[in-house]
């Protein structure tokens, strides 16, 4: 039996999950399905249900019965106390903001996206500077207030929407690090892929049906349950829907198969985790995936630690073969994956390899630091990007279609996303370490195609266990010790300056 | 200015409808996107929306708004007036039902549709009887209820639901005579059809690809406008989504496109009336469709009025032809008519010719109020399903799939619903030749495949009316009379006994 208060609270919160699934559910149908003329009425139909939640969450009742519970809970076991830890979380982010202020960043949002789309699509940033900054002004007022209800500065409020408990004070020097160990180490790989035999490319064209079928075929093994799921497309691939109900979508081109396999796989990891997170805290705080850096490790130690290995390139040479009607030696398992491991600077983030990738990450992370701080106006930000990229990578956008307008997040209102990718791949190299010494079979395994283990091993030691640790407690469980780069880098240097 | 009770019900009312927006597109995913898999978490998410609804539609405040607003109205204009109608109507249905029956009538109709998706493949009626029952359990206990609260019958109180003042005693002659009349004339039909020489039938596979593409074709001659609408699959073809984004389903099979390209015309129909309905009123009651019987007047006057013409197909035989490659005396245009006018006794409702659907309706109104009434047991239900269909058409079913399992309205808790595809073929028959009164070229138009003239005509007389007047009012104002169904079978005599 739970106690008075504390059931009362369970009950609110999980009207609250239904809330926010069904939002999950539209957000999907609005980026794979929805008719542009659509986008007006999705906006308000998101912004009402924004509200709606809000409304629950920050019910005059809510702050008594917080206090109550927290007053009694020694009743209490492991699960729930870590349920009203992660419920005092939520409330805390909720009711800094005003109603008004969540429906009007809803509906600019739902705005900025629709406009995004037509000025990436035209290479057009003045088209979405006004929507942009409306987002922008938004988001600024939001952190402002989260802020100084979580006693952090702004920025570090909107890294803990995404990421409880970050703080760019513990982000900046991982992340000043990483960037003074990436161009030193990049030049490195880059020498020693130029004494190898250069891969031979693949010629296309390269079906779209045909990718299609192969994606599903891949989805399958590595473990995705179609009977609770989809695959569709959207400009900007994502994992959506709810946890019985995952909607991944990718983007192909005919040009080449490689993004929308590995985009596929990737976001099979996030699906994974999804759902194998604990049914029985289904619609608890404590129930839902620890945070974005955990997510985004669970689709980076998919893509990046297991399907571009070695040893599963070569089980997929042959499925690849089979799906494009490839021969020869550019389909061989070793020059596969020495065009999968490929480094070469370049623009895009998501198609970027494993070792630049921190690049894009970490100049976005810098740049959305000095935009948040107001030391960088937004109508600045084209120059300030393509200043940045060309510091890390020696690359110059042509124009902001390949630049500043390539990604959704900051005109979605996503602002403090970033970091959370390579914090994740960071995770993903000690936690996929970790898994590899539990069974010293998995790469063996993996060159079959078989995920059990390793997939088996993720259930219980990240998926299962939901929102109950903090960040650092699962890693602290799971891997002996918190996070160490040194295994990220360890990684990199295996894979890149390896045989 | 309004008066403040009159303005805070809009404000309220205004948010349900966001709410129902988003259950309809909820719904339409599920029947044309979710993976079986999803079906229960949706059916929770469903449920908690609708609670919301009804919390909002039942609030404490609201029997005092709208009786003060009601003693306010002579500060109301004649929209605001029918609005406020609207609204007590809409909340005598909501308030004649609890919160819990509301949610165990939503979870029961989905499990039920789900099952009954399986049931009717497999032609299994066995495996779907308990889901079913327990649907029409709740479903009489809701009639019972508001039968209670609107003093009328509880199957009139279910009629009420869908076409608003709709009673068994008023559509209980209309559909006796029609009883009547309609095996003489189905007689008279066959033979007259017998006189003339057979049609040559198409010869098939038609490729599921070229019918969707000219379904397209065909719906953008209508005017549907697909910046605001889609077209997908489902099991049973439906008009969902909302006003700003139609999503219209249908089915396709190889052997016959006939059954697609109707039924995406049908659908059309529906969504031209969504598309047509008052913008300054679209989030209030009386900017909503006036009712069931008036929405399928709107499909029946677009698929049989003016697209099973001779005029229309007359146009449409080359954009046929060049869909499926075909030629020869079967793809002209007379031979065409021939096929999409025959008509031919059969089980299933859906593909029936319009001289034999009102059997399939008035059928299944009988036997849905020997139900509602507890005179017939459900289980007993495919005894008398083929029992009424030997007696109406001489026909019987060899199995449930083609008999009582058809249809997916009472298993997804839809009583009630069935008699206004009869009233609405009547109102099409009906307003449709007002419209030809209107404009003497109609018929010459459709034959170019102009619908301008037709569809300004609806969108004045019928779509931009929403629910300001009732069902007669429109009618009388529109065509001058209130429902007249010896225009219907002059419609019927002048088509299938004319030349």
């Amino acid at each position: 039996m739970t106690n008075a208060p504390y059931g009362e609270l369970e009950r609110h919160f999980a009207r609250l999950s239904q809330v926010w699934d069904v939002i999950a559910m539209l957000h999907w149908d609005m980026a794979a399905m929805m008719p542009q003329g659509g986008a007006e009425a999705r906006g308000e139909q998101l912004a009402t249900l924004k509200v709606l939640a809000h409304e629950i969450l920050t019910a005059a009742a809510m702050a008594d019965l917080l206090a109550a519970a927290e007053g009694q809970m020694v009743d209490l076991d492991d699960w729930q106390r870590a349920n009203l830890r992660e419920m005092r979380r939520i409330w805390t982010h909720a009711t800094a903001v005003t109603p008004e202020l969540v429906a009007a960043l809803s509906k600019a949002s739902a705005a900025c996206e629709m406009q995004w789309r037509r000025a990436k699509d035209e290479s057009d940033f003045a088209a979405v500077l006004g929507p942009a900054k409306a987002v922008l002004e938004l988001v600024r007022e939001a952190a402002q207030a989260k802020g100084e209800a979580l006693g952090c500065a702004p920025y570090d409020a909107l890294l803990d929407e995404h990421e409880p408990g970050a703080r760019a004070a513990e982000i900046d020097p991982v992340f000043n690090d990483l960037a003074e160990f990436l161009p030193g180490f990049l030049g490195e790989v880059l020498d020693h892929q130029a004494s190898l035999p250069a891969p031979v490319p693949l010629e296309g064209p390269f079906d779209e049906d045909a990718q299609r079928r192969l994606c599903v075929e891949l989805m399958k093994v590595v473990g995705f349950d179609f009977d609770h799921g989809r695959l569709d497309i959207s400009h900007h691939p994502f994992c959506g829907g709810v946890a019985e109900d995952v909607r991944i979508t990718t983007r192909y081109t005919t040009d080449d198969f490689m993004p929308a396999v590995m985009g596929v796989l990737h976001e099979t990891g996030h699906a994974l985790y999804e759902q194998g997170l604990p049914k029985t805290w289904r619609h608890q705080p404590v129930g839902q995936a620890r945070g974005m850096a955990l997510h985004e490790s669970q689709s980076l130690l998919v893509e990046m630690q297991a399907c571009r290995s070695r040893e599963f390139i070569t089980f997929m040479a042959p499925l690849l073969r089979r799906a494009f009607g490839g021969g020869g030696e550019a389909w061989e398992a070793e020059n596969l994956y020495r065009l999968y491991t490929r480094v070469e600077p370049g623009m895009i983030r998501v198609d970027a390899d494993e070792v630049t990738y921190p690049c894009h990450v970490i100049m976005r992370y810098r740049l959305e630091q000095a935009i948040i701080a107001g030391d960088l106006a937004f109508e600045d930000l084209p120059g300030a990007w393509n200043d940045a990229l060309e510091g890390f990578l020696g690359l110059r956008p042509a124009n902001d279609g390949e630049g500043c307008l390539q990604d959704i997040h900051w005109y979605d209102g996503a602002w403090g996303y970033f970091p959370t990718y390579s914090l994740g791949a960071m995770a993903a190299a000690q936690l996929f370490d970790a898994a590899r010494r539990a069974d010293a079979d998995t790469m063996a395994r993996l060159g079959k195609g078989d995920f059990t283990t390793v997939i088996a091993w993720l259930r219980d030691n990240v998926h299962a266990q939901g929102s109950r640790p903090t960040t650092l407690e699962l890693l602290l469980a799971a891997t002996g010790k918190p996070l160490d780069p040194g295994l990220y880098r360890k990684h990199l240097r295996d894979r890149y300056l390896g045989s």
